[in-house]
């Protein structure tokens, strides 16, 4: 089994390669729920949902979240009615959420609603949420605390990120059977994600970080920053504002103890020494997914480097 | 004002046709909450949505019920998710359901969530639930105890009607403003809807009956049972399971002290003596609503009834 710890679109176009190159039922992916949020009282998912939908074939393939050939009569009908209409929940989407609300009220915990999703929209993966209980990523910004959302989908990821909390992380717990996929893992591996605001919750929910720390298998990491600039999202901003170095290197002292390779693109060849002094190896190879050939690339990458490294 | 007394389809035809023959706002409108129901943990109120999409000019004229034009790509996707469908609830429905459950849920009230919807719709008379509080027809039959809408809908009213129980009513309290509204009515109207479970419930809400009862206006009926056939539902069949009498004097029973004045199909024109000796003025005319002349005629005889009845 690989354990693979995924945020949003980014880890999910990867993970649409990896479970094409291995067995998708040998695929354990860790999501982040950090960003989750109640929208008309609804429990969303984004990064749960980004995850499933692609591994599903629905995504839409331009945004990356949400379905394709979504239809946006109930989002109107809200608008109608009074209501705030900025985060995009097509129709379809809503019948998603609809669905998880209903299986929450009922008592039916986020892991096991998240599980019978997407088995029901044939995905074989298990996708797990980091955990069943309430974290949430909040950006402190010049104009105030936001919730995540509101900071990245209303205000689009424009303030100034001076900080990032994740609420109730501390009492969190992982997930169930979250630890004991990671302790038998074959490979864990970092997908290319935001690694503060996507791959950071996951971290931060206790038991987690220290499990990957202990690991007895290789871990492996794909830098979501391509010299100096973010594939996608507000990754390289923040890492700025918050005064991180904006590079690869950057991101890999943020794993580093956690990942024993570093996969990073080829424009960024002049990292190698800085890499290995963190204690990693680095691999370098074109890493952004164009479309389906360079996706299965890149997973084939990284299901050789843990080979590789176990064999070492 | 003139106060309605509403079920569903029936009614909202009624109604449309009220609405035009005289100022909508001079119109008030008790529906039934009996055959409320919670789908997908969505809070759902069947006749006060026909009520107010029919007004709002958005209702399906051929069913009547649901958003004309309205798709369902959301409840595609709960089938795809192992959810049932048999309630059909479109997307743009699906909104104004999303959107009253979460009102209840931050602590609304749901005569002032239907308020609201009603208002953002464009409807300019008060559609007022008969009560906040949870009332539940109940329908006894031969294959044992139904909520009313797995009997009316999913089961297609083919259960025989052994008994009829409106859960919850004995404890409930009528809507805030509605005992005033009546107190103050120049008028009441039982509109043609189902005399047992679409006023029937409206009826059993303490202190409404008595408030009719102890009427100051004339108080005008229409049958919605013509030739002894219900024009629409099953009111025809369950008053014949219940041992009623099934013709539009069995309807003038259920209303007798309720009742001042009975319009009735020029078909039922022998039934004249028997309602005249229930102490009610029987009016005959073509009562069936083919379309918005016929609904014009049938709520402009209403208001005639009303009328001429206060001036006796």
């Amino acid at each position: 089994m690989l354990v693979a710890l995924a945020g949003g679109v980014g880890a999910a176009r990867f993970l649409d390669g990896l479970t094409k190159v291995v067995k998708p039922e040998e695929v354990y992916i860790v999501g982040n729920t950090g960003d989750d949020t109640e929208i008309y009282g609804l429990h969303i998912s984004p990064d749960l949902d980004t995850v499933i939908y692609t591994l599903a074939g629905l995504a839409n393939p331009v945004h990356g979240w949400g379905i394709q050939n979504d239809t946006f009569e109930g989002l109107k009908a809200l608008g109608a009615l009074g209501q705030e209409t900025w985060f995009q929940l097509g129709d379809r989407d809503l019948a998603t959420h609809i669905f998880r609300t209903n299986c929450l009220l009922k008592g039916e915990t986020l892991s096991a609603t998240t599980a019978t999703i997407a088995r029901n929209l044939g995905v074989q993966s298990t996708v797990m949420p980091m955990s069943n209980d309430r974290v949430r990523t909040i950006v402190r910004t010049p104009a105030g605390k936001l919730d995540f959302q509101t900071y990245f989908v209303r205000r689009q990821a424009k303030d100034e990120v001076v900080g990032i909390k994740f609420q109730g992380a501390a009492k969190s717990r992982p997930a169930p059977g979250l630890l004991r996929a990671i302790r038998n893992a074959e490979g864990i591996i970092f997908c290319p994600s935001n690694p503060i605001i996507s791959v950071g919750p996951i971290l931060a929910v206790p038991g987690i970080r220290t499990a990957i720390e202990r690991r007895k298998c290789p871990s492996v990491a794909i830098s979501p920053i391509i010299g100096g600039r973010a594939v996608k999202g507000p990754a390289a901003n923040m890492m700025e504002t918050l005064g991180m170095e904006v590079s690869a290197l950057g991101v890999a002292k943020i794993y580093q103890g956690l990942v024993d390779v570093f996969i990073l693109d080829e424009t960024d060849k002049d990292l190698a020494p800085a890499i290995q002094k963190l204690g990693m190896q680095p691999v370098f190879m074109d890493t952004i997914m164009r479309g389906p050939a360079e996706k299965k690339a890149l997973a084939r990458k990284a299901v050789q480097a843990v080979r590789k490294y176990r064999a070492l």
